[in-house]
């Protein structure tokens, strides 16, 4: 008997016949003689119904009440979801993010979870019971309701299932697991059978789009795998699992995939000087204001003088560039630029920690197609690149097939 | 500065213009400086829309998780009172019934407040702020969702005023107040300035439909004085006030109002042995199943054999039925007769104490109008009778005239 926590998007709940289908496919999995907690987002298209409301109301609600308005989406699901279970017979039990116990901190629109008190969880599985739990959703210290921000329901079911040790945290998706790149955009894109955590991390952070990316990271710091799987097929999807020296070797593979970011706007502060305490001043100040900043590039000086760049969400460039003008004084800069028109893309793979000349293949294959390259950077295993909005998924295709990802790999048989 | 508990229905706030409406006049009340507790109802239509979205995947879903889903509603207008007081300046907090500190029974879906807990409400007060709490919901002693069942927002107002030790709860509505008989069915009904909680007590839950009347209960057991309002009009309502022998022979009224209810269903068992415990069995057993009786009418026995008939919710008919078929044999009774086709008319009022011959002039009304009386109850300030739900609204308009409702009253002027 396993514990499996399974979390189902707001596509796989969208009406009453999909409720459900998924109903079927979670009392299923406990007739297989498993325990099951179901987590589950709002019902697609009601988190924007709601936000619409609000904006009836006014143009910028306070982000208290709007978290108190959109966490009922979440419970609208649990209940159906619940209530589906129980007309099929399963005996079952819903909790809002509070019931739960998912603890969070109070910054609302966009909480971090600090803890989940798993009790009431753990007794109604004691009692038999399939426990569905609202995702996105919780409260702070002071009993005020929080959402996680956008995706966050992710992040629910892997604290969730940390928090219960469950076996594997599964999470049904409209797509049918990891790709070496978007399908969409890359026709020859292959999907994987393995993922490390490390890899997803940087995928899912770069924009690949099907995990959030916080929940990737509670996953590989609590080595919590995970199945990422499609809702409406039976198949087998992609494993997130801890990274093995035998999965490197076995598929000899270097570059497990291409990340695409066209949901990211650039900002570059000009005639910054070159002394200590700038960077420290400017990115204080922007994370005062809760603004999330992805990509820094700061390059040599010239007469003292340096230009820092930076991406940050779209939905935060207008944010940013205010903060920045209002420290322009304060830092001695010449000016600040806001870009909003640009597209991140970039390779990931743990492969590449022994591989080298992989930039410059990268590098290289940007070039020959003549796309001009804004940003760079990289970390042990990933490099990525900003290039205009226009050419980005160009770019995409460019790198994909310069790294033969849309081939199967060799797999090297074991000695 | 007075402290003012405020409820709006689901009609006040069914849409953006109205929320707004109705954030204008809280504003206008706590400028007038005074402190405000406000109480609201889901939005006009949403509970009956969340009921067809669960009976599309349940006919009968569980009520623990129905509690659930309907509790959103209010969950809504909350946060959307408190964005459209906020973006008129005002301070403000919204709390639901978890959070106000409302806590009650475990029966899902018509759950008795067991007791509040205010601080958290005092606290924002303190702090300056309007405090807007969801009505109709708060939570069992396992901070499980429960609902109050329909009109449940007015008796969360009264408890919640009751709690802080409001001045007065203001209860606005579609009407301007409470009238002598209900207007659309009475062209010459008249409203009243003032009425005694024992008489609204009876005319609520005789059907008058104004107040829910387990909310005139509490407001009687604690002398909480309510006003009833219009939302939409600045008229002065009608205020429920503790009887005083004053108001009595100010206005020198024996009957205050009449009220008719046709939501109710007859069910007789026929041929039940006279003898002791008979009563208690059968009654326990409709309690034990939830089922509220309104009227119970024995009469003397034959042949040691009686008939007893009963009124419920038409909702419950079934139900009742059922369950006393299911005593038949236990009972030695002969059969059960459901009637779904029934009305009752009353007539209210404190005057009734000290004057004789009210029930006749009641009956003798009827006679000439040639409408027959199928089952009659009284009590001490109210006379009721069943008559066939054809006949019903003559029935109330024959009796509203026989007491000359429609009239002012002659002020007596004090010595």
């Amino acid at each position: 008997m396993a514990l499996i926590v399974q979390k189902y998007g707001g596509t796989s709940v969208a009406d009453a016949t999909r409720i459900k289908a998924v109903a079927g496919r979670v009392l299923g999995t406990q007739q297989a003689g498993n325990q099951v907690v179901v987590v589950v987002s709002a019902r697609g298209g009601m988190t924007d119904e709601l936000i619409a409301l609000a904006n009836e109301i006014s143009a910028s609600p306070p982000s208290r009440e709007l978290d108190i308005l959109l966490a009922t989406g979440e419970q609208q699901s649990i209940a159906l979801l619940a209530m589906a279970l129980h007309e099929m017979g399963g005996a079952v039990v819903s909790l809002t993010g509070v019931q739960a116990g998912i603890l969070t901190d109070s910054v609302y629109g966009k909480a971090r979870i600090r803890g989940i008190r798993p009790d009431r969880v753990r007794q109604e599985l004691e009692q038999g019971r399939i426990v569905i739990v609202a995702g996105f959703q919780g409260a702070d210290e002071h009993d005020n309701i929080t959402t996680l921000g956008r995706g966050g329901s992710d992040t629910t079911a892997v604290a969730v299932a940390v928090a219960i040790e469950a076996d594997v945290c599964e999470i049904y998706t409209d797509v049918d697991g990891v790709y070496t790149a978007d399908p969409r955009l890359v026709p020859n894109a292959r999907k994987l059978e393995r993922i490390s955590h490390e890899e997803m991390l940087e995928l899912a952070s770069l924009g690949a789009g099907v995990l959030q990316s916080r929940s990737v990271e509670f996953a590989k710091k609590y080595a919590m795998p995970l199945s990422v799987r499609s809702s409406f097929t039976d198949d087998a999807g992609t494993t997130v699992c801890e990274e093995t020296q035998a999965m490197e070797d076995m598929e000899g593979v270097t570059i497990r995939g291409a990340a695409f970011n066209k949901n990211e706007s650039k900002v570059t502060i000009v005639g910054v000087p070159d002394q200590p305490g700038v960077a420290a001043k400017l990115f204080g100040a922007l994370a005062k204001d809760h603004i999330n900043v992805d990509m820094i590039v700061q390059n040599i000086s010239h007469d003292a003088r340096t230009d820092m760049s930076f991406t940050v969400a779209h939905a935060d460039l207008k944010a940013a560039v205010a903060t920045c003008e209002g420290l322009l004084g304060d830092l001695g800069a010449a000016e600040v630029i806001g870009d909003g028109s640009i597209a991140k893309v970039s390779i990931v793979g743990v492969g590449m920690r022994s591989h080298f000349g992989i930039a410059s293949t990268m590098f290289q294959a940007l070039a020959e197609a003549g796309i001009n390259i804004q940003m760079i950077s990289t970390s042990e295993i990933k490099v990525s690149v900003v290039v205009g909005a226009e050419q980005g998924e160009e770019a995409l295709r460019v790198v994909h097939d310069a790294f033969n990802l849309g081939d199967e790999p060799d797999i090297v048989e074991e000695a």
